[in-house]
Formats: C-alpha cells, sequence, structure tokens
C-alpha cells in the first residue's frame, strides 16, 4: 500500500486567546504547582463521585477561560471535548449546562491535541469566530473503568503510568497576539502490537514518531528549529522508544524534546511509575505552563504532539492490541 | 443566562463523491432491502468477536467507498469516524490498516451528522482534498455493553430500539456535482431529564428540536422549504415528541419529516418496538437510500439531522440522566 503522507494544516487566524487549568492535590505538589488556575485538594470537589468529579474539572476550566476572556458562554460558537470514560462523560456531563454547540472527539490522551487543531482549524476558515477545546482526566474514574477498582489495592508495574486528576482549556480565537496557532498534523493509528494496559508508551511511540515526521516534512522544519518538541504522555518508556526511533534516522532528538508525563509529577519522590498520563497530563501542563512562555516569547516556535493509546478493555480481553495515535499542533510567539 | 445561538456553517465546494452502506440480515429485510452495498449474513462476516464484527463492517464500507472513487487509501487525506463502543473501538480497530489521518468522533448516534459537518468544512475551507466520515453500529455489540448480555434474554419495552447492525461511509470531495453538502449546525447538549436507557427517542427529541430551529433561523428557511427533513433514529417515541415541541410553535412538521429509525425496519413484522437506532441506521438509510434520491435530483433539498443519546452505563448507574444532542447538515441537488 501507498504511504499516505496526509497534510498538515496551516493557520493564519488562530491564537489562544485565553487558557486555564485545574488541577488535583497530587498535580500541584508536582514541579509545576503553583501555576495552575484551581486546586481541588480532595480531588472531588464535593461531587458525589469520580465521574462527577472529572466533569467538574471540566467545567471549572471552561469557566476560568470564560472569566479571563470576559465573555459569557452565549458568545462561544463552538467547543470541542472529549475524555477517557467511556462515551465521554466527563465532557457531556461536564459542559452541558454551559449549552455551547458542542463536538464530541474521541483521541484518548491525544485528545487536546486533536481539539486544538479542530478549534483552529474552524477559527481560521471562519466558521467560527470563537471556538473552545477542553479535555480532562482523573485518576480515580480512569483507573476503576480501565484497569481495577481503587480499593482492589492492585500492584502497578515499573511501566505503568499514573493518570493525572486534571483539566486543561483554550478559547481560540483571531486576536493577533501570541500564542498563534500555525499547523498542524492530524495523526494516523498505529499499532505496534503492544497489549498490555501497563504499558501505554510503549503503544503510543510508533505514533508520535510518525506524526512528528510527516509534520517536520511538509513545515520542511528540523527538529532543531523548535525551542521543543512536547509530547503528550509517552512517559520513561515511550520517551525513550522515540528517541531509539528518531536516532535510527540519525536525529538527536532528545535535547529538544519534554514529555508532560515526565513533568507534572516529580517521579523521584511522588509514586509515579513511568509518569503521568491521561487527557488532562498534556492540558493541565499546556494551560498551566508552556502557553505562558509561547505568550511572553521566552518559548518561541513550539511543536505541541499529544499522544493516545485507544485502548478498550473489551478488545484487551478478547486478545487486542492498544493502538497509538498523536496529534501535532506547531505554536509560536511571533 | 443568555441563549447561545451559534452558526451555520455554510459550504460552496463540498459534495458527497461516493457513498457506501454494509448492512447484516434484518436491515436488508426491511423496507429499503436491496439497496445496501453489501449485505453480512451472518452478521459477523467471520470475525471472532462482534465488536471485531461491527469494525469489519466499517472496514467493508469505506472499501467500498474507496472502490466506488477509484482512489487508494493514500489519496485521503483525513477520515472522521467514531462509533457506539467504549472508546470508539470500532473505528479505530476497523480502519487502522488503511492508514489514514485519523480523527476521531463521538456523538453516539448523532456521530454521522457530525463526521458529515467536520469533512464538509475541512474540505470546503481547503484542509484537505478528500475526506471520509463513517460511523457503525452492531446490535450485538450495543446491547451488551449498554443493557444486558444476549444470552440473558432481557425483556424489551415497547419504548427500546433496535440498534441497527450497519455501517455507512462518505467521500467528501469537491467534485461540483450532487448531493451537494450547503450548510451545518452543530448542536447543543440537550437534557430532557430522561433516565430510562430504554427511552431514548424522548432523550433525544428535544436536542433535535433546538438544532432544527436553530438551522431554520439561520438559513431563513422554513420546514415547508425542504423536500424532507431526515431525523436520525428517534423512533415513535422520539418522533411523536419532536411533532409536538414543533407543533407549539404552530409548524406542522410531520408532513416532511421522516426519521430513519422507523424506516430502516418494517415495524409491522420485524421485532423492533418503537424503531431503529444506532450510528449504522441514519449512516445506512443516508447510504443506502436518500444520497441516492439526492444525486438523481429526485430530492433536492433535504435537511438531515442525526439524533444522539450520550447515554453511560456508569452514569445510569449513578442516577444520572441522559442527554441528547442533533446535529444537522443541509444537503441539494442542486
Amino acid at each position: 500500500m501507498e504511504y499516505c503522507a496526509g497534510k498538515t494544516f496551516r493557520y493564519d487566524h488562530a491564537s489562544v486567546q485565553t487558557y486555564a487549568s485545574v488541577v488535583g492535590k497530587a498535580e500541584n505538589e508536582g514541579p509545576y504547582g503553583g501555576g495552575f488556575d484551581e486546586v481541588i485538594d480532595d480531588n472531588k470537589g464535593g461531587a458525589d463521585t469520580w465521574e462527577q468529579a472529572e466533569s467538574l474539572f471540566q467545567k471549572k476550566a471552561v469557566g476560568h477561560v470564560l472569566q479571563k476572556a470576559r465573555l459569557s458562554p452565549d458568545k462561544i460558537d463552538l467547543i470541542f471535548a472529549g475524555d477517557l470514560l467511556n462515551q465521554c462523560v466527563s465532557s457531556s456531563y461536564g459542559l452541558k449546562d454551559y449549552y455551547i454547540p458542542f463536538l464530541g472527539i474521541y483521541g484518548a490522551c491525544s485528545t487536546f491535541a486533536e481539539g486544538l487543531l479542530l478549534a483552529a482549524a474552524m477559527v481560521n476558515a471562519g466558521y467560527a469566530d470563537r471556538a473552545i477545546a477542553v479535555t480532562s482526566s482523573h485518576f480515580s474514574s480512569a483507573e476503576r473503568q480501565f484497569r481495577f477498582p481503587l480499593n482492589y489495592g492492585g500492584i502497578r508495574p515499573p511501566t505503568a503510568q499514573w493518570t493525572a486528576t486534571a483539566s486543561g482549556a483554550v478559547l481560540v480565537s483571531e486576536t493577533g497576539k501570541p500564542p498563534f496557532i500555525r499547523a498542524a498534523t492530524a495523526g494516523k493509528i498505529e499499532d505496534m502490537g503492544v497489549n498490555d494496559q501497563n504499558n501505554m508508551g510503549a503503544a503510543m511511540a510508533g505514533a508520535a514518531y510518525d506524526t512528528l515526521k510527516r509534520h517536520f516534512t511538509h513545515m520542511g522544519s528540523h527538529p532543531q528549529d523548535y525551542d521543543l518538541i512536547i509530547t503528550g504522555d509517552l512517559g520513561l518508556v515511550g520517551s525513550d522508544l522515540l528517541h531509539d526511533l528518531f536516532a535510527r534516522d540519525g536525529i538527536a532528538i532528545e535535547s529538544r524534546h519534554k514529555d508532560c508525563g515526565l513533568m507534572l509529577f516529580d517521579r523521584s519522590t511522588q509514586d509515579v511509575h513511568a509518569g503521568g498520563s491521561g487527557c488532562g497530563c498534556s492540558a493541565s501542563m499546556m494551560c498551566g505552563h508552556f502557553l505562558k512562555r509561547i505568550e511572553s516569547g521566552e518559548l518561541k516556535r513550539v511543536l505541541f504532539c499529544a499522544t493516545g493509546a485507544l485502548m478498550s478493555t473489551t478488545v484487551i480481553q478478547q486478545g487486542g492490541t492498544i493502538p497509538g495515535i498523536a496529534h501535532a499542533v506547531e505554536l509560536t510567539s511571533y
């Protein structure tokens, strides 16, 4: 079969107008604590269930974005949202009271980049004046859905990652100011044959490699042209694999590469094994840390590549593998 | 809170180039049998599990679309896909071998309209030359995920709908020929307080009403301006509710309204209670019946409004409600 190059979309009229993040206790105790807009210390915020708590994180992240932009929800034309829960319920229940036209997306932990890509595309093409992209994850709702009930106390292997309890939201519009969203490349589904739901990083590394390579080719750019190449949540295992894959092409990507999964928590003091994961991991690192630095010009050109493991417990139980996907979004301060 | 009108997107450069549908045995025994591209008589097609079978339906639908267009997968810039299964696995596993840039979407049974809306937007704006939208559903995989294991033999109440075993796919590009995709309106999440997972129609009717009304307002059109207003799978209960909601505005929509859920099966001879449902229901009716008639000019102006019940068993078990959503896409022969 012929190799499908796809396209990299170019944007001239899309900026991140405002951004916000809401995180749980452990996330705020990590190296980037203090940079988030709101911390929900008991990870529940008065909700009755973990699912409702995750919805609350998403609702609050969008609330902060609107407040910062001094806009009421009726001024937003479109919202792209998705999450890890079955039927993306954190999004639908978290956002229904805003009553904003809603397009649900699913890309596992790549969801934040998919939302950014689509929100920027719709604003850049003039379909929407203002579009929001938002996502979330929650350790407790994810763990019980994908692995074991929390009370079971299952042992986590070293390759396991820790699902972030966090949400991040951005409002995209044409402000003429940074952070500018300049380009985006949609990922393909890559199946590396991994079938261990405690080794997500390995399942996603190939997808990140493919998307990044295509993005560089289409943009005529090289990893060294970027201040940073930020992956979503490859963690320790996946990051090493990504470096190896680029090394085969003679490219040393390590010096420019940061992984949100290796940043959100302090792996030496926090018991997160191979790093953080979940849609909220890269969303909160982007909205709580990186976007500020692009806005200020400290970072001039950044490639954000969120990675997702398209894992299903049903398929795993049937002996299937975990395909990965990754979407890339290029942001600049100029 | 201020009422959010949202926007209706207009398209001048988007047509359905080819379309295809693959259905199961019961669907082909319904009133529109014989119009589908392929029938998988045992609903399984050699797959080991129902989930794999559903993936196969989707893979085949895309295969037919490519074959009709005489294109190899590498000529497709983008594919929008989603389905009812947790983590949308019919889509990811069904499509991964095509290796086409993939954007996952989730809108429950409204997914086909969401895919059409986004594929047309991306082609119309010039981001993609060719984009596919595809979705599927399968009675056996849906029933065991959302309700009871098949072997349990649960009794279905009269309001229950029958999930279609079917897939539909369209290839969108600028052909300059009908069916033209002219406009689309993204829906909002509407929660009517329904908490009965055997009464999806009632959960979705309010969303359909809201989206259709906004579409008419933005287009300056009236239900009588359309040859048909086609809803996805409101079924008997939801269709009656939709008629009632419009009747309150003094609009008799019945004469123009058709519901795919009431068309796919023959309710007098097939035991489907309140009608068909599932992402594949409206997708197969559109691709197996309506698009041909728009292409030929027999139908000149059609408004397709697929409806989704954003139901989650977890949330239902926690005492939550089932919010609905509906997206509208306007198609013309001229």
